[in-house]
């Protein structure tokens, strides 16, 4: 993981300014960083439901007005047309390109929603002593389609993707109780133990991410995962959808550990 | 479970008076009931380290002064001489006897030692609408001896003795953060999954209690246990040790949920 010690703000300027594109793993490390959807009005309002209906995959840190760009609550000068690193713009449930700015696709209807990251929580984890394999090993973290169903709300559907990090089986206990301090970055496990319990029938085999060896003597940990709303908006095909490329957060300037609620 | 609507005081006195002298699970529901050990002042010092540096199979609920048989912090007119349905004499390590009251054994130099039980975080989980197999089936939930130790203190030395409940990963994780609440009568569960990765040979087979199924999709959860502490007295062979005999408890005037910390 790389590190940086800039604040947010300035993160963000070197992304505005186009000076840094890569991926935000490890950028301004103790600040929140946040999974991007945007949304014409139209279908924003049912996103909400569907958000609203579906907490653990779908924790909302932000909704922006219709129309602005602007996300005070999340940080200083927080422009979402220009301060991602990398875009992926899909019309009608297709991915149509991967901009590194979408000035030129804003409009008036547009709303910004901007959801909680386990990285807020692996920070947490980390902290505490524990080895995240996938971040040892400088990898994307396993991401799996599951057979748990999410609550639709109108257009909007799917079944729920879900991180994996393999833990000794004290250590998931103790991953249970942080990471249940911070419901508005996923929360608590969904699933351990048994992948097939939840529908994915090869570990070695994620949809999303990359795979990491599990262990003897360890289990495998499931979290609700940030991906499971971009699922819903590829099934809901709406004529226009912005998403952040995998890995290309939004840096906001909201603290890690004030998220926690105790 | 047989249940009772008489307050904690009156079972007491149903139990000292020798109008019950059974089972105390599921009597005077909502308050703290609590695992008994009694000891000679000269043991009792080690004893108390030995639960300073064990807390989570030795959690604490009170330490009376040396020769006073009252509790006044757990209840009113508590007299541990007479208030436990029965109890199972020590002498040297070895049982001598399972009397319904010890006023003949009393001495000044005793020290009574009550231990939280599983009793209180059980009513929290039931409360949550999980269901526990063994109180489903009516059984003494199953214990096991393992190989994690604990912290030795002075003569007192042992492995951990842990109950264990077979639970489907959603209500393990529930079950992780609901207990998690309860660090005086055990806490969080101290292992889950894999019986053999803390030297449990035969999940079957438990050495105290009675074994329940485990099903498919369920796991083995399993928490630190008040056995432990009867472990460790017989491995330092007091020349006298007082216990409660199994399930026959100390019904205190403690209401379990205000044991929660948060």
């Amino acid at each position: 993981m790389t590190q940086s010690s800039l604040t947010p703000l300035a993160e963000r300027r070197r992304i505005r300014t186009g000076e840094f594109a890569g991926q935000t793993a490890g950028l301004a490390p103790g600040y929140v960083q946040g999974n991007l959807a945007i949304l014409p009005a139209d279908y924003a309002n049912e996103f909400l439901r569907f958000c609203q209906a579906n907490p653990k995959p779908c924790p909302l840190l932000a909704v922006s007005e219709p129309g602005d760009p602007m996300l005070p609550s999340l940080g200083e000068d927080i422009d979402i047309r220009t301060d991602v690193p990398r875009y992926r713009v899909f019309r009608d449930g297709q991915l149509d390109d991967e901009p590194a700015d979408i000035r030129s696709l804003w409009r008036d209807d547009l709303v910004t929603f901007l959801i909680g990251c386990s990285f807020s929580f692996e920070e947490a984890l980390i902290a505490d002593g524990i080895v995240l394999r996938h971040v040892r090993m400088n990898r994307n973290v396993a991401m799996y389609k599951t057979s748990i169903p999410c609550r639709s709300a109108g257009r909007f559907h799917g079944t729920m993707v879900v991180s994996m990090r393999p833990l000794k089986a004290a250590d998931a206990i103790r991953a249970v109780q942080i990471t249940s301090r911070f419901p508005n970055v996923h929360g608590a496990p969904v699933h351990l133990g048994d992948p097939g319990l939840i529908g994915i029938r090869d570990i070695s085999q994620p949809e999303f991410g990359e795979a990491v060896p599990i262990e003897a003597g360890e289990l495998p940990v499931f979290w609700a995962c940030g991906v499971t709303p971009q699922v819903a908006i590829a099934n809901a095909k709406p004529p226009l959808a912005i998403t952040h490329l995998g890995g290309h957060m939004l840096i906001t300037d909201l603290v890690n550990s004030r998220l926690a609620m105790l």
